[in-house]
């Protein structure tokens, strides 16, 4: 059975509302990032990379969100959760949440996570000074050219929708206007009140 | 006809020797970064990001690596290049591809690309001063972790190779000391070698 390893408040949420829409049996194993779980030896030793999410699988252990939610899609096929016959369709769903990870969840992680990339203090902090403007212009790219409507790829519900609404719990907290992203925050709305979504973030936050 | 945006010494590179292992019929245009073309309004209307790669198919534009690799794999199946009926194993290159866009590459765009994280010039040289570590830190990982050898994924070569042979380029200038990672410096060598890679280097950068 699939066994997810998240935290509160990341980015492995996606993966967690991903398993609930697919209808997978699965159970998950929460990390405290408080308690520095994740570098743990026992953590350490399924995830040497030491972050959230990863899920073992009967095959072995995968990690990466855009892994593992493309994993998901294919292994519950009838959830319809990405195009899987069409690889155009599917690139599209791969390149939104390749974006995702590389430049939106990057450009937030210099707020509360600066220290990966510097040791000043005084660096770390002209790095949260700016976090408003680089990750409101992912926002602003989003909310402009990328967020199709209804959802992220238009009239059905992909694995970008879950990984969208993960991220964008927060925008407000990063000092992203959200009136400036009408189409954005009615995403997240209509997304929050999901089932799926609902049951996630409760066993999380319970 | 595939068309494929590139600029030379950037991550493009990788879609560009992927192309040239799939056999695919393509042409190239080159975008100089030096002369701001990525972010003149005619490329613009091809990826409001700004960025390259970008790559014209016969069904739209298609931007971000691990989307552009995954699309040639699965349009030129003959090729071999990913495992495609295989959700795990299909999963496992994706992961390592996307850690390569969302952790390596970004730690080393941290040299060249501060100003996208910070204003302050004095946060940006301290950005500089730790690449050494934190791109040290992701080959360490690479090198004892990830790259199963002789390619990435193992005995077949796949989409991960030209991927990470791209980024390797880099690593000296970015103050890693090769001497720490034989295998990522075997891989590379070995890579460097083949007809593909020779071909798609010569034509970026004659």
């Amino acid at each position: 059975m699939i066994k997810l390893f998240y935290a509160a408040h990341t980015c492995s949420l996606a993966s967690h509302i991903t398993l609930e829409e697919a209808g997978a049996e699965y159970s998950t194993v929460r990390i405290s990032v408080a308690a520095n779980q994740q570098r743990s030896p026992e953590y350490l030793a399924i995830n040497p990379k030491g972050r959230v999410p990863a899920m073992i699988t009967a095959r072995g252990i995968l990690t990466e969100t855009p892994a593992i939610l493309a994993f998901i899609a294919q292994s519950f096929p009838n959830a319809g959760l990405a195009p899987l016959d069409d690889p155009f369709a599917f690139a599209q769903v791969q390149a939104f949440n390749s974006y995702l990870c590389s430049t939106l969840h990057v450009a937030h992680a210099h707020r509360m996570r600066g220290y990966r990339w510097a040791d000043d203090p005084a660096a770390i902090a002209e790095m949260q000074r700016k976090v408003p403007q680089s990750v409101g212009a992912c926002y602003d790219l989003i909310e402009r050219d990328m967020l199709k409507g209804p959802w992220v790829m238009g009239e059905a519900s992909t694995i970008c929708d879950p990984y969208l609404f993960t991220l964008a719990q927060w925008l407000e907290d990063d000092g992203v206007d959200p009136v400036r992203l009408p189409r954005v925050i009615d995403h997240r709305r209509r997304m929050s009140e999901r089932h799926a979504v609902r049951k996630a973030i409760a066993e999380e936050l319970g």
